[in-house]
């Protein structure tokens, strides 16, 4: 049996709050069986194809604002989507510019219809991203290289879970700006939809402050070729939006700031030993006014250069012996009324700083770590063990909670085990049906100690894709391992053809390989 | 302390049969601090540097042929090396090719004298990589980006090792010949002077033959796009040629020939179930005449294409239950003699292989297997367990022995381990010098279920290079894991300045990084 290559198109689109991001437009190219859908993934909601075919060219294929819609022409996010996937489509094709002019005698129109005009606008936790309509899959028939079939196909969809992110980490290795543009592509023909940019940490602090240059020019690897630039950042928010994905920066404290003090001085907490000052240093000085001013300057710009609502606080693995030793951070707590409960000091330092960013008008996220001390957050699960107790317990808290735990990429281990990441059920512990709908979603973690620029695509994909399904679609049809296994062969197939470096699974090939210079 | 640039470079170089290859040039660009060797890798057998410093610009440096070499200008290996490892040392200086010319006005010129002019051949098993004189270290210097500063040094070396191979595996995914000629590049920098081509298996046979091209146009994943055609097998092997490196093809049978039986009906032996064929295959059929007059034919071939004098020949993991369900093989035993011992068919049918390639004058070499009944050829260890008891075992028959069990790179497992590809001591076990002279080398073996061209590179490097130190350098001199790190981190950033894709090693950044596309 030839190997097809095919296509879905969403013709009319429309949702609760129908920004039109590319999950509306829901345009896949699919390498697929004929009359199969191995090849759509995540797996819609409802799929149903037909065998009733139509031949598809260029020439006759077209997309264009259907008359209901309220976004008109030159809506900058479902041009760009158009011209992208016409592109996908028709490689060869190169009069794609074309594609959403003149379209009324075109056979084949692909009307695109929202319910509201957001094209300036940013994707949000409450973006709708549901899609109903008649739809067509594309096939590549083997005898016709340069002609398609669409097969008559419907498609309901929606997502399971409204966050669906994965966290890069460009602290560890530095990670080129092409390098996350073309993760962010991977992440949309996904389904992801939040890119978490773990952007500093201990051993580097690549984004350059406008507020405080020191901390790159002094913190970055390299103060010049190792950076993020207010122009870089802004080009990966808008190559995000357009693909319909939030950028959700983290700025983790009071730990993992060891590159933070090399550009500004007396945040970091100086270390004693034996009394007197060892030279080293430890988390965020807590005990310090400086130190709030600054974190109030720092995120007053953080909140105006990420547009998204929501910021990640970080507050994980705090190391509390260089707080214990230092005698101002002990005076403090004797003075605050904290004793010995570092705890407590734990809770006042982030009590203050969520307390900052609310005043921006963001939500906060933090590690689980913070929920053992603080309880007014959104709360990211990230311990193994038994990581849906932990869920259970913040959803009982009343707090929503995002899983990371069983999707930390990078961790030691086969690199070819997907499965793992598939046979994963977020929501498989006892709890009230409200406590569940506080699982907001799962979040795929690719930690940079062993990841740069070289290992990233082939680490990522198409493993995380094994967690992207489990966060769209409908688990009751997306449980077996052995069903899913040829639909994401396929998937990774597609995936390579649109230039993704994403790693076999097993023995085979694909009709485009992936060419490497 | 800023990173610094450097290169060493052989001034004259001799050898017992010194074909001028690139081992014998020895011309590196390094990442080191000043007046250290940490970026030389594999680790030189002797290397002294002092602090004599030279002022060194593209317009004053040149390579040139010695007044005594026996090669002189014009020779192909030389010419080729001198200008790409100027363009290495040079990247942005776009006069390269005059670097053979006009000589003798340069400061710093670069004397290239060889014992023999070998210049037209193939590197071959008893090439010398001896190098022995003068050298220099360039150290690129952190306040003056574009002049170079070399360091008067000197430098001894040779292999510890003659065999110092790669496992390509293109049959259970097929890698395009760019990828494999980038992996020639990268073995180069390691001083790898073998690829090994498990160039066909039980999934594919992308081998294109002028003899049988059924085999290819029916066993290929695909008859055009998934194929080695004649031009492409030349142009891999005149590729390793100009780097040092040996081509040793392998067409492993009697099993992992699935691929085979597509494109050559009657070579597979028809396997039985009640009495009757099944209508599935097991390996080679070693009853029929004709399985030898093909193999005759297809050797003959193969030993024409491929110029070095060893053929491997496979030879393991023979699954015995198809031939035992064959009447007609069981026949094919009483008449032989064999009773129902099938350790003796194989023995059979190996000795009819071996005698074929002998005939065309070719080193046979065979998976460990293949020793339990046959004693007449090179043995490859790789099964896992006591290898070094395996080895010793071989060693102590007398024959050859290639060690590959410690260098499975493929493998499952955390893929940063690159300590593990280390510590490895191919020579620790009981034996006289002459058993332990019978080890010439070792191999990293990339197999291909889980590998093909998306992940090939940051697999293998740089934590094959662990195995190319181990196999070139002293064991006294490299014995340790933490002396190797920093040497091996600043080496992989040189191979990411060549264009390697070689993954990191942990926490950190190279002054060049990769950037993916």
């Amino acid at each position: 049996m030839p190997v097809r290559d095919m296509s879905v198109m969403c013709a009319v689109c429309s949702g609760r709050r129908a920004r039109p991001n590319l999950n509306l437009l829901l345009l896949l190219i699919l390498l697929l069986g004929p009359h199969t859908v191995e090849g759509v993934w995540p797996l819609p909601q409802a799929i149903t194809s037909s065998t009733e075919r139509y031949p598809l060219t260029p020439q006759a294929f077209c997309f264009s604002y259907g008359r209901r819609s309220a976004a008109r022409p030159g809506c900058s996010v479902l041009d760009a989507a158009s011209e992208r996937y016409f592109s996908l489509i028709f490689p060869d094709y190169t009069y794609a510019n074309d594609v959403l002019r003149l379209s009324e005698n075109k056979p084949f129109t692909v009307e695109i219809s929202v319910d509201h005009d957001d094209c300036d606008s940013y994707p949000m936790e409450n973006s709708s991203e549901k899609c109903k309509d008649q739809l067509m899959l594309l096939d590549d028939t083997f005898w016709s290289c340069y002609r398609y079939f669409v097969n008559k196909t419907k498609i309901e969809d929606f997502p399971r879970f409204q966050f669906r992110g994965i966290l890069l980490d460009t602290s560890r290795h530095y990670l080129p700006v092409k390098t996350i543009l073309k993760s962010l592509d991977a992440m949309a023909y996904n389904k992801f939809n939040v890119f978490h940019w773990h952007i500093v940490d201990d051993p580097s602090f690549p984004y350059q402050s406008h507020t405080f240059p020191d901390l790159s020019s002094k913190g970055a690897f390299h103060p010049m070729t190792h950076i993020y630039t207010q122009s870089d950042v802004r080009r990966v928010i808008s190559y995000a939006r357009l693909r319909g994905i939030r950028v959700l920066p983290e700025f983790d404290s009071p730990g993992h700031t060891k590159s933070w003090g090399k550009g500004q001085s007396d945040l970091l907490t100086p270390c004693y030993k034996g009394g007197i000052p060892s030279g080293t240093f430890g988390p965020v000085n807590p005990a310090l006014p400086s130190t709030y001013q600054f974190m109030e300057r720092l995120f007053k710009e953080v909140s105006a250069v990420f547009p998204d609502s929501y910021i990640h606080l970080g507050g994980d693995e705090v190391d509390l012996s260089c707080w214990r030793s230092n005698p101002y951070v002990r005076a403090f707590m004797q003075k605050m009324g904290f004793g010995v409960d570092f705890a407590k000091l734990e809770a006042f330092y982030m009590e203050k700083v969520v307390n900052i960013t609310s005043f921006f008008n963001k939500t906060s996220i933090v590690w689980q770590d913070v929920f053992d001390y603080h309880e007014r957050v959104m709360v990211e699960v990230w311990k193994e063990g038994c990581y849906l107790c932990e869920v259970r317990r913040v959803a009982k808290a009343g707090l929503r909670v995002i899983l990371a735990s069983p999707w930390y990429l990078d961790q030691p281990g086969p690199t070819h085990n997907w499965a793992r990441y598939y046979t994963v059920w977020p929501l498989a512990f006892k709890g009230t049906e409200e406590q569940k709908s506080l699982v907001i979603g799962g979040e795929v973690c690719m930690w940079g100690e062993y990841v740069d620029a070289t290992n990233l695509a082939p680490r990522l994909w198409p493993r995380a894709s094994a967690a992207a399904e489990r966060l769209w679609s409908n688990e009751k049809q997306t449980s077996s391992v052995d069903k899913a296994f040829p639909r994401l062969q396929d998937f990774r197939c597609i995936l390579l053809r649109r230039g993704i470096q994403a790693e076999p699974l097993y023995v085979g090939h694909c009709k485009h390989e992936y060419h490497s210079v």
